[in-house]
């Protein structure tokens, strides 16, 4: 076991690089790299680092140099023999040879493409501009940089003894929601938190926390280094980031309307059994399932990640019905804003009527409200998206506004050609 | 920094010496070593294990045979090269040499003598017999070992994870008083809490989050392995052990009478300055401060380890202003059943009337009350007494007779040459 207070200690006395693997990273960005690799390897995109909490000063908190210096340090990643024999090896999701070998010998050869990163005024505005399937593996790790830099700023400034109190009250604050989580009768969970982490060893942690505490009622984490090492299973799917380039790609609207369907048809040829989970909200729930063609309905389940979770599930669950699937047998994946209560009142909810899943993401590897003065270790609104394709903006809609990505004009574009109406505004918390 | 809980957890997996240097053990113990060493060398005496908070069913919870080894590892024990070169070159309270070549040369060839254990009921019966300054070396040990043992049984019921957790809430209950003591302007105070600590680990711990908390507030420790390891100052004076052997050894009312006078006269010529503390409670202070001789008024302090602490300063200032003596000149040490609240009383009582000090025990070291259920790791009331000297027993009577100890036909006659009449009952917490 780790003494986390003496490893943050350290950081101060040398360059302590935050991501020191390529598969530190969720496990659909690798599903979805494979995917990109085979079906769009030549379509430019551009991902850029968004800080919606503006009233976090990222570039007064982050030094440059030392921002350059975690992100050169990831540049010079390259797939270790020990994580390849892992991917190209074990099994996921029950099935042998997930990687196939193509995209791994392409991957083995990888470095990640550089990086533009520029201050404007308080915030950092970081892109990556190139192909497709190199410049996606980006996201997680800037994320993850971007978030523990902010937080070694502010732990920086604390004593040793101030590092293990604050470090003891965090567990102890974990170690009390895996007890609630304990009472949950049939729970099914997994740690979605990578991107959002307080740190990897944090995160690493809470994952042990929580297999010691749940046994199977964990299933496993999206981080796929912690799922290497642990010997646990690696979860996730797919992400908006599929719909999103594919809508930018398309050239028109008729070709446009269809792009998120087309995603999950290329998915359809590629995966099976749990890994066909429909991710719906990116244009709108409502009318991406009133316009969905039957095969889909035969999916195995649906991820609800924006929008009031529970009236999600019951669209999910209405239908179902409507195309003569029984919601028993589907799987509902609840994983956006969750804490324990929300878990307890949607697995009461919903257990029983489908099978319930939940991601635990930023309030499982990063909840650290409340544990020092003036709050300065929460948590906050970081993303890292795919804004443009082959030169073409992308469009975010999801089940809550507040959500929305894209420019004004392309966004009400998207609106007209999926049919989206009125949308209940919802605070992003994390 | 030790991970603790990584600690405990492998002490299941192999012997673990509760006790492992014949230095872990309180200073004072050391002093009054060499003083017997030097005046009282052929004196016969017997120590004994006593539980006063009988709830707790000891020999139920620890196993006899571990609690041998441990006891057998203890007596294999010898003062190593360097915890000699540190007893003979170290500076204790500002004196070089403080123990002579003499007395140096016998510790190091030093090993402990037998025990003598056996099971009675639910309890042990634990007791040293043989030349004083070597039986008296077992008290420390001795209770060392049975109040971790102790822990040990209740920590061996618990989970990995529990483990850390238990833990993190000790630690952050132990920061939360640094946080209080910090608030109190011109604080002294020093560890005094090997004896009931929960472990040899977590009292090295608790001593390093003092020295971070308070610096310089911080004055020391009574364990002489920690305060080498760490660079501290050992601190301690003398205790009841020497008045009430010497009064055992008395041989009719008078010398018995002025017993508790000879061993302040065998210090006054051994040691100085701070090292000149009166522990005046043996046999009630109101009598032994009213009989004693001038010079006693010319000691640097007084310690007040019963009875109701705030009556016993004042009636030592009242004694010192009698005796013509600046209270504001002298110390007053107070090491009796404390907590943080009770130090924030006496210090807000006393500073600036007199020098105040503090020598802080079980609670500093020991206090994992409300920590698991069935509060099983709470502190309990345990001693190691010199119940004999050359076959008679000893009698403590002390500022409350819940504290009382001996015969009840000595302890009556004890009274009655003391002057003791009614005396204060007050609950022994810890």
């Amino acid at each position: 076991m780790v003494d986390i207070a003496t490893r943050v200690w350290n950081h101060r006395w040398k360059i302590d690089p935050i991501v020191r693997s390529l598969i530190d990273t969720d496990f659909y960005k690798l599903l979805m790299c494979q995917s990109v690799f085979r079906r769009k390897p030549e379509a430019q995109v551009t991902f850029s680092l968004i800080n919606r909490t503006t009233s976090i000063p990222l570039a007064r908190l982050i030094d440059e140099g030392e921002l350059r210096e975690q992100l050169d340090h990831i540049r010079s990643l390259s797939l270790s023999r020990g994580e390849s024999t892992w991917m190209r090896g074990n099994t996921f999701y029950g099935k042998r040879q997930m990687f196939t070998p193509g995209f791994m010998d392409w991957f083995e050869a990888l470095r990640l493409p550089p990086y533009e990163l520029e201050r404007k005024g308080d915030q950092y505005e970081l892109t990556f501009e190139g192909s497709w399937p190199e410049v996606m593996l980006w996201e997680i790790p800037a994320l993850a940089v971007l978030m523990e830099l902010r937080g070694r700023a502010v732990l920086d400034t604390m004593d040793r003894f101030e590092l293990q109190i604050l470090y003891a009250r965090a567990m102890t604050k974990l170690w009390e929601k895996v007890e609630v989580l304990r009472g949950i009768d049939g729970l099914r969970i997994a740690d979605f938190g990578t991107r959002r982490r307080h740190s990897f060893l944090w995160q690493d942690w809470c994952v042990q926390a929580m297999q010691e505490g749940l046994g199977s009622a964990f299933t496993g984490t999206s981080n796929c280094l912690i799922a290497k090492n642990r010997d646990m299973e690696a979860i996730g799917t797919n992400a908006h980031e599929l719909p999103m380039v594919y809508s930018a790609l398309a050239r028109d609207d008729e070709s446009l309307r269809r792009a998120p369907y087309d995603v999950l048809s290329d998915w359809h040829e590629e995966h099976e059994g749990n890994l066909r989970i429909i991710l719906p909200d990116t244009y709108g729930t409502e009318g991406f399932l009133e316009g969905a063609p039957d095969w889909l309905a035969g999916w195995t389940g649906i991820r609800i990640d924006s929008g009031d979770p529970a009236k999600g599930a019951e669209r999910a669950i209405a239908w179902w019905k409507a195309r003569g699937e029984d919601p028993r047998e589907k799987l509902v994946i609840f994983s956006d804003g969750l804490d324990v209560e929300k878990i307890g009142e949607l697995h009461a909810q919903f257990a029983g009527r489908v099978r319930v899943s939940f991601g635990w993401g930023t309030l499982l590897t990063n909840d650290f409200r409340g544990l020092v003065a003036g709050d300065r270790l929460a948590p906050f609104s970081l993303v890292c998206k795919a804004v443009a394709a082959d030169g073409h903006p992308t469009v975010k809609l999801s089940d809550n506004p507040e959500k929305a990505m894209g420019p004004a004009a392309e966004v009400e574009r998207y609106k007209r050609v999926f049919g989206v109406g009125a949308q209940e505004r919802l605070e992003v918390v994390v």
